[in-house]
């Protein structure tokens, strides 16, 4: 399990890049209005916290990636084989990748919903919207969003792969048996 | 792939059994309070368009899950072999399986980020908290969020089980090559 193929190396890159490039869109967003007669208010992702947490997740997914990325070059072990030493080692590569792509998915669909409030608003709870005001600002983060949502979708199909990386190589006669044995 | 283990069924029956709590938790919630001097206000799930689209969502994985445990009576195969007739069977209750817990789990984390301004406010954009006044309707609906992860929790389960019915059949050697042939 220690190499990692090309297919999934792609993926990786494309996750990182994508990643980088949400965080960016909604960290670097920012709208400066003028509202009534003096007030000017700035508009940026620390309005939210769904947002400050959707950018902390996305930078610590792209750096998880780059690691895995990396794991070729220093953890052992082949693709051809699992022996029970690694056994557990891509066990826990199939749980990492599980968790990142659930929380990943998380992250992003809450922040989905926060950011619908202030597109529609919730007017039986009076909680007014605000993106008629900060169009471009709203533009830019449903733009990231969008992004985050292709991350996520091939962050799952990572993990599906590195499900079929663990799983092939049990028997299909018993249940959670190596092959090798 | 036809019969169902009966791991499985018994993930599947508590996952059905925790859904149907969580949408009864949130469905039947209400909160009737005197607010100001002559205004009630009663709060429900209708309130707030998360909830009305988890209660939806989570009788439908319910259901989605009621069907998959009779799928051993009506669909063909077995456990022990993946002929590849039934290849495109087992890789769509695999699909499936995986979208229905990626779903469930977004639409739990929009929940819980729509809870979470009811409970917090969003100051900077004016949004007031509610949970101060319907503390009881709020302790409900946390609960039930709870539920909700329980059981979204017991679904990726499932869907691992799922993913290791389908890739223990592959070999280990060459890629995406049954183990039959």
């Amino acid at each position: 399990m220690g190499l990692i193929g090309r297919k999934e190396a792609f993926l990786r890159v494309l996750v990182i890049l994508i990643m980088v490039l949400t965080a960016c869109l909604v960290g670097f967003d920012a709208q400066t209005k003028l509202l009534f007669y003096s007030i000017v208010r700035k508009a940026t992702f620390r309005d939210m916290n769904a947002l400050i947490v959707l950018v902390w997740i996305d930078s610590a997914a792209a750096v998880y990636n780059l690691l895995q990325l990396f794991r070729g070059y220093v953890l052992p072990g082949s693709k051809e084989d699992l022996t029970s030493n690694y056994k557990y080692l891509a066990w826990s590569l199939f749980l990492l990748d599980q968790a990142a792509v659930y929380i990943v998915f998380a992250a992003n669909s809450a922040a989905v919903q926060a950011s619908m409030f202030a597109v529609t608003g919730e007017s039986s709870l009076q909680w007014m919207k605000l993106c008629n005001r900060f169009t471009r600002f709203c533009m830019q983060i449903a733009g990231a969003l969008l992004c985050g949502y292709f991350a996520s979708i091939f962050m799952a199909v990572i993990s599906a792969m590195s499900a079929y990386n663990l799983f092939r190589f049990y028997s299909s006669k018993q249940f959670l048996l190596l092959k090798g044995k």
